[in-house]
């Protein structure tokens, strides 16, 4: 196949399995799936993530769970292969103990949804559903139990290819030393980790104007991604876990923005003067950025913050990145599908990004992923 | 003077004036400035800012409050004018008679700390110090204080070409309603006001780790910065007072980078659809931005999102924006003096950027002030 070849590749698409579904309709606080009349006294399934979510929670159907739905979706956009996850909040509001049980059921359950799936072609191997996984990451969880989730996720479900992973971790964050097993394993088996935001960060400063979701959709959400995998940088996760793949939701959120100014930061500060094996702008060609940003200035941006990696490094593997192209082939596709109408507008900025060759919008559109993914 | 004759103007440059400074050194709470001794026996003067700053705040000193000092800092990086501005937290922490009083006091200080200094060349009217001014506000201020602080400010004290202005405003954020005489007040005035951080935002997801003051510093403030001038977006204030005309700190933190993704927020929110005359992108078209990024990349994108704003209008007056032109023309360099060693980067980083003619840099490092200014 040629890398001119168009293939699109969804990597932010979510699903709430039917399992998971009748999880969230048996809770009586959020997150919970409840059914209402609407004015025109219809009954409507509505969806509460957060107890204090404003407008009542959002609609939700079918385009959550149902596998058909999914794929006449992305047949509509002429999308051949998503990599879908659960929407938040995963299994963040369950004890242990049922987070490890529904993680492994929701697991098996993903695992049939894409291997069951059609095939790209009559002939090809390729399938057109993959799927990032689950982990019983919740507070509680044994310092084994989850690098052995991660052992047996890799072992027996070939068509998942990632973990989607929040930001509080066990408890305490993603950089909390107890989880080194789960990074190390992560590494190990080359899932691909798609960091997504859930609770978002900033609530106390929205103030008291009705913004509907706005403020904690368009702000919460990427300062919850920046400040998540700031930390990780500053624990020294990526310095320790060469081999970790990391994803960030939504273009990174701010961080590519804020990038140098965290490296002058770092700089200036005593605590954490010698901590990092490189400046901070050097990790950014460490990691994986999805092309849900909504413009084609911001994309062109983030592929600029990842391609200028290399020039702060130091080493011989740091000096071999670098470079727009870099930059770009680090970049992916992705909807957030079922909740935002917004794959023209995505579609669109990749093909308006003035700075990228055909060959490295081909990439964004769908190569870098069939890459990262390993497939 | 031709446009392309090098002239540097600071636009980010801070001080505590004598006056200010004993006012934090009669405090023994925060913020305070208070004397202890280093491991090596000498007394030091420290600066806490907040009650819970990490590595017991900084060490402050003439640079703070003593103009040659400042005059010094200007010589040796070739500055020809700066634009000074008090330090946070500005008055923040008093009762408003006492706020209102002090500011006072500091503006005229302010006026004589430029009035009496030095002139650009031995003929010429420019002076090499101007400064933004403070205001009462604070909880409990009265309606009609502000406007009419803002009105005096603007009679009495030519050299004072703006005011500095947090994100709490009286006590509910920048996008009270009971703000709005204010904004009318500035914007008839033509007072710049320059929107700076001082809580940050984000605080409760920093973690346990000791990152020292990386994480406030790094993202908490341009986190404040993006979601101050979001709030005063949302609500309207742009729309109604045209002629209002604000330098956002930090280069408007992640606001570029968000700024589609909130347009697209916007678009999808019933509670804010209609209420807004322009797209999100529009509004940044309306603003200036510090050059105080740290990077080529960071200043190039910044323009970029200031420059396509004129796509986003509709109108006539909108369409007259546009181009990278004018997203450069937006931007003006600053050095965060004294708090930040950053100069030489910030010089820098205009210089390496691609995308921008002679003009457009010498329009950055100084002209572009003197026009904000109305100099």
């Amino acid at each position: 196949m040629s890398p001119l070849r168009k293939l699109l590749v969804d990597v932010h698409t979510h699903v709430y399995l039917p399992r998971y579904a009748s999880v969230l309709r048996s809770r009586s606080n959020a997150p919970r799936i409840f059914t209402r009349n609407t004015p025109s006294g219809q009954s409507e399934d509505r969806l509460l993530i957060l107890d204090d979510e404003p407008s009542g929670g959002r609609p939700v159907g079918g385009q959550y769970w149902d596998r058909d739905e999914k794929l006449k979706f992305m047949d509509r956009h002429g999308i051949d292969i998503s990599f879908v996850s659960s929407a938040n909040p995963w299994l963040d509001f369950l004890p242990f103990s049922e987070a490890q049980t529904l993680a492994q059921q929701l697991n098996a359950d993903l695992e049939s949804y894409c291997a069951t799936g059609p095939t790209l072609a009559p002939d090809a191997e390729l399938k057109r559903l993959y799927g990032f996984g689950l982990l019983p990451l919740v507070p509680g969880a044994p310092g084994e139990s989850l690098p052995e989730a991660v052992l047996q996720l890799a072992a027996q479900h070939p068509h998942i290819r990632g973990v989607i992973v929040g930001s509080r971790g066990a408890g305490s964050g993603l950089d909390d030393p107890a989880l080194e097993p789960l990074w190390a394993a992560l590494a190990e088996t080359g899932l691909v980790v798609f960091l997504h935001p859930h609770y978002g960060v900033g609530a106390q400063a929205w103030g008291t104007r009705d913004n509907g979701h706005v403020l904690p959709l368009a702000l919460g959400f990427p300062f919850e991604t920046t400040t998540a995998i700031t930390r990780l940088i500053l624990a020294g996760v990526l310095d320790r876990h060469p081999k970790l793949r990391i994803l960030l939701a939504h273009s990174g959120g701010a961080l590519p923005q804020l990038s140098s100014r965290l490296a002058s930061c770092i700089d200036h500060d005593p605590v954490l003067a010698g901590r990092l094996a490189h400046d901070a702008r050097w990790y950014l060609g460490r990691l994986w950025f999805d092309a849900v940003a909504y413009g084609a200035a911001e994309l062109e941006f983030v592929s600029e913050a990842v391609g200028r990696a290399g020039r702060y490094g130091g080493t011989a593997a740091a000096t071999q990145l670098g470079g727009r192209k870099e930059g770009a082939s680090r970049m992916l596709f992705g909807t957030d599908h079922p909740k935002w109408r917004s794959v023209v507008e995505n579609l669109e900025a990749i093909e308006e990004v003035g700075t990228w060759t055909e060959e490295d919008k081909a990439g964004v559109q769908g190569w870098n992923a069939l890459r990262l993914f390993q497939l």
